[in-house]
């Protein structure tokens, strides 16, 4: 009986090894699948184009119909970026001081015909400028606050479906894109997430229209 | 003897798995203290009185003098910055578009005194405005190049010793620091560090001044 007893102890304790083994094994691997993204683009990107990125997203899975432009279609920094910013599937938070780049600005449009709330939020002296987004997109329906501060409204950052962060020094315009030195970190780190959700929703707050000051000519 | 056998061997089986627990628990503990640093600023930061902050890095444990200035002189993400900064004890590469705060351009010259290995790279077209630190770096012995291109050379990030980057969207200016709405992320993650850092060394090199072309009068 003794002997037999501690048989089964030994074969118990084995089998609580094993177990914790394992547990141990599966937890890493849900970590690794976990693991959050971390993404760094470089700019300048080639000249290049959109269009079959742009289609897919509009009609995934509809027939292909090929651009005739001569511009190269591989992959590319710009390519990258677009390609999480189409992932968004329920929300778009866009904090922006200049944005020109009617290759994004089809794409943001493009969200928000598909049912994504999209916000934008932007800085009040460029985004009259010729070339701008903004018109366009509040001509779309988009959500559109802009500061009316005497500091510039300077971030460059997007948050898709409240988990992606992307940020860096891009300003979204053609100029950034295609010719200038420029970062981009792609991140799903909450660490980095959560402070520029927080810090959107300040901005969007600080930047409702009910707070704008407008004056009459007399007070000038 | 099978009794004694038995019992020996529930016996290791329970110390293996007394092991596996306490290697598990070891391993948690050590990836917790060399969890990466993740830290995000938020700008504008308030006028603030960082002598105290450079008083100390340039004189550890020195008399401290107190600042007659009025100026606040708390935490704030001005102070955060320069910590980081003042952090350097090897190596700082400097990648800027924009640099003419004060502060931060004594911050880099004590760490180049204090025999920090320093090199900047920056936009032409900007270096030469009046305000700007570039001409004081260089003026102090610190290794500086800069663009020949078109676009802007419109980075805007550090890397401190090799293992922490800064960067964002903020230009060390003060207009920026005090007025602006921008970010910086402080981070120790190689998945970021490491691209910059390749990416400053590729800049690093072709900014060469031996690859800089200079044109006579004839060639305009």
């Amino acid at each position: 009986m003794w002997a037999a007893g501690a048989q089964r102890r030994a074969g118990l304790a084995l089998a609580a090894a094993a177990a914790a083994a394992a547990a141990a094994v599966l937890a890493l691997a849900a970590w690794r699948r976990r693991r959050p993204l971390r993404e760094v683009l470089f700019f300048p990107s080639p000249p290049s184009c959109t269009e079959a990125l742009l289609a897919e997203a509009t009609e995934p899975g509809g027939a292909a119909r090929p651009c005739p432009c001569p511009l190269p279609r591989g992959d590319c920094s710009l390519s990258r970026l677009l390609r999480r910013l189409l992932s968004a599937r329920r929300s778009l938070e866009i904090c922006l001081f200049a944005f020109s780049s009617p290759q994004l600005g089809r794409a943001v449009q493009l969200l928000h015909r598909r049912g994504v709330r999209v916000r934008v939020v932007t800085d009040a002296q460029y985004m009259g400028l010729q070339g701008s987004q903004i018109g366009l997109l509040r001509h779309a329906g988009i959500q559109v606050r802009h500061d009316q501060e005497n500091g510039y409204m300077h971030h460059k950052f997007a948050i898709v479906d409240g988990r992606m962060l992307i940020t860096g020094s891009l300003n979204w315009t053609t100029q950034a894109i295609q010719n200038n030195r420029e970062n981009v970190l792609v991140m799903e780190d909450a660490e980095y997430v959560k402070p520029f959700l927080d810090e959107f929703e300040r901005i969007w707050e600080e930047y409702n229209p009910i707070n704008y000051r407008f004056f009459s000519k007399g007070n000038k």
